[in-house]
């Protein structure tokens, strides 16, 4: 056997280049004994023979070895280090991966998701991001550190699975006051954040083919989250009122879930109308479906009285309530809750016991004491302030230089609002790839559609958030600039 | 209307008992709107006098009308507070949550899906719980305040999808060197923890209706994963070598995927040997199906060398290895990792990127850190020494009191053992039962069978890893009581 020939062989691989003279020994010798160049029984020479004929330190050869033998690999003798005796793996002449090549990639079910706002979107305008900079890290870091002490060795076990009870409870309350929420802390569930709810409400309530109304256009992570749990998708078409089921819809499309954003919804900003929430309901009972009532964005009214949350509208209103703290605090906080009825509540518990472990005991308990000791409220009340001066900064650049192409929709609360164009040939979907080239993030409406049917609302969604006042008209004249070009073209 | 009687008869109802008086106020105006007692245009008396009528203070009153003119309840005008016209909503005379009663509970699938062992199971030997009153609280406290200070404002929004840099790259490192893993950062997925990789795995790389194998018996909570994506789990059996497939077995339940805990099996605890591993893969590659390894527990091996992973047996092997750190840190900390073909690295990250919104940037910071500082290394090397002697204080005690009766099995490597009742007609269940009465947590190896077939194992798992050595005697004194009284009966 010539190892030198062995070795330069395998170090001539590129792939191998930057790794350690040790590395390329242990590796070498582990992939000839594999694949049947070193057969059983073969005795290596002793390492400081090894390692003179392959010029390199006997302790690298030494380590290389001992390596191999708390392997299996290699046996230590009498007669020194021997190759133990395994089935030799013949490692196909094809590329890396080709055991694979067959079925490599994902699933059908995966491949066939929609695609999501990019996360880590970058530049101005990108939605849902709230004022990261006005985040009272340093509190946070405080209650968390408190939190952390605070801890027993038990609390570092799995948590209840619902969720630690001084945060559930911390959350009944505000939502009670602050949303006319109809809840105790026993309907409460804390979660990941909004996709893992949904992911929950889909696989918990509802069975495969089942179907799921959601507003068209609308929130694509809905989408990805339903059709991971293979529901059939229903777009139901909004309107400045929201979303506005026909008699047909009920009769022909009887839902088992209606997903909804009725404070703000997504993304054109319509908020659902009092009306049409008491309707929802009323039919949404008869037909035995469950209404998923993501109240994302009930945080920020900038015009108008809030309106109470549906699940706050009935005692006994079939509603599953969802909620986040990733614009009101952080979206890296991930954690999020749903409120479900309360003879939906003993049942979810020991779903989530059997399949979902919960932790973070002490980002829950840091939490709760956010919410109790008032610092909560009180970032809401100043985030409301100044989103508000930004959405006005905004609104005003836009009307005042591109009210005769686009209308300005649903700006009367949340983070962000629809930018609606009056030409409705024009490809928003080109348009928005172009201004993300000019680092401004700005969806297109048409990318929102739901279902099979289309939506007539062509144009972008702006984000305004975390999007400084003086800002504002440079970036709409860019905006403009790009609409306006493209309308000449 | 009499708001005496109205007001009397809201609060007889015990269920408002608890509330404050403000809010039985404005709970019992708000239902007798939403149920037409009070019609859209009657005028309510001014709060001053309610107040009076009701023998409350005037503000009590002032705020409920208040925060139902806010959602829309009641109207502001000259002639002072007015029901605003909606549509009433009548509530059903029955009780609540009839609504739901036609289609209430859970869906079939979540119904259908088995039980996991109790995360908060209370006592002696619980499975899978480290010592948790020796992981270094304070130095993670040090680690956690230090990353949550490094962060910038961007840092608080969301995170990569695969998880942070600095984390995959430490731990890909720490696989190359402690498990012989074949991989580098971008092969590296953070999750939250092996039930949310094992989620991962079933849904991106398999369909509804694939064929999965699993041990018999085995891991419960991955029945459960696969079980909610709708696969077809095959149990296939163990023995004291691993899980052993038969011909037939590949013949005529080809799989897509195959689950195996190979450092430790859970839960018998066999090792799967060197031959199986290799055949394994081979006959993997030949099927084209992905094997699931669940490396757990490879971190404690308290006799024979360490065998290297099966993902770093071959460079193309077609295996995704999971990790977690719920055993070697702490369950709550709720951070897994899988470590997957670099071939379907790309997918899997697009994948990730349209469902799965990433974020606890400290966190991951934070354990990266300890890990590169060598502090993980030193807390395993702490716990394989504790663990060790619990281990052997234990397998003492068992061998002196229970031999004619029960065998110890998987007591080489991990957090626990299994001990084998040698009369397979005893109703392991039971025991278990009584044993939780007397706040001993030793789950029946039968209560582990896997698909259709049954398994051959009847007996307890024991978890070691958090009993201190001198309860060791006391504990498996009460669990021969149980075991004998049984066999007595």
């Amino acid at each position: 056997m010539d190892f030198r020939l062995l070795f330069s062989t395998f170090q001539a691989d590129p792939a191998h280049a930057k790794w350690s003279q040790q590395r390329q020994l242990h590796e070498c010798l582990r992939r000839s004994i594999r694949d049947g160049t070193l057969t059983g029984g073969t005795r290596l020479p002793a390492s400081r023979t090894l390692a003179n004929e392959l010029g390199m330190a006997r302790n690298t050869a030494l380590y290389a070895y001992e390596q191999l033998a708390t392997e299996g690999f290699l046996v230590a003798s009498r007669r020194g280090s021997v190759v133990a005796s395994i089935v030799s793996l013949q490692t196909p002449a094809t590329a890396p991966g080709a055991g694979l090549s067959l079925r490599s990639g994902l699933s059908r079910r995966a491949r066939t998701l929609p695609a999501l706002p990019n996360f880590d979107m970058p530049g101005a305008f990108a939605p849902g991001v709230p004022s990261l900079g006005d985040f009272p890290v340093t509190l946070w870091r405080r209650l968390l550190d408190r939190a952390w002490r605070s801890l027993k060795p038990a609390q570092l076990n799995y948590a209840d699975p619902r969720g630690e009870h001084a945060l559930r409870t911390a959350i009944a309350d505000h939502l009670r006051v602050a949303r006319g929420a109809l809840t105790d802390s026993e309907q409460v569930f804390i979660t990941d954040g909004t996709q893992n709810s949904l992911d929950l409400c889909a696989r918990a309530f509802a069975d495969a083919g089942d179907k799921v109304w959601l507003e068209n256009p609308g929130y694509q992570g809905a989408v990805a989250a339903f059709g991971g749990a293979k529901l059939k998708p229903i777009g139901i078409l909004v309107d400045a009122q929201g979303m506005a089921p026909t008699a047909n819809d009920w009769l022909r499309h009887r839902p088992r879930l209606i997903y909804v954003t009725p404070s703000h919804q997504y993304p054109v900003g319509s908020v659902l109308s009092l009306e049409r929430r008491l309707a929802l309901i009323d039919h949404a009972r008869r037909a035995g479906a469950l209404i998923i009532e993501d109240d994302y964005d009930s945080e920020f009214r900038h015009e108008g009285p809030p309106l109470s949350c549906m699940q706050g509208l009935a005692a006994d209103a079939p509603v599953i309530y969802l909620g986040t703290f990733s614009k009101t605090l952080f979206p890296a906080l991930r954690i999020g809750f749903m409120v479900v009825p309360a003879c939906l509540a003993p049942s979810l518990a020991q779903l989530l016991a059997r399949t979902a472990p919960r932790g973070r005991q002490a980002d829950q308990l840091a939490l709760a004491e956010f919410i109790r000791s008032g610092q909560f409220s009180l970032h809401l009340r100043r985030m409301r302030r100044l989103y508000r001066q930004r959405r006005d900064a905004l609104v005003a650049e836009l009307e005042a230089q591109l009210c005769d192409v686009a209308d300005v929709h649903g700006s009367t609360a949340g983070m962000h609002l629809a930018l609606r164009l009056k030409d409705h040939a024009l490809d928003d979907v080109r348009m928005s790839a172009r201004l993300l080239d000019r680092g401004i993030a700005a969806p297109a409406l048409s990318q929102h559609a739901v279902g099979l049917r289309t939506q007539p609302w062509r144009g972008f969604l702006l984000g305004y958030a975390q999007v400084p006042v003086d800002k504002m008209g440079s970036l709409v004249k860019q905006l403009a600039h790009v609409i306006r070009s493209e309308a000449a073209a």
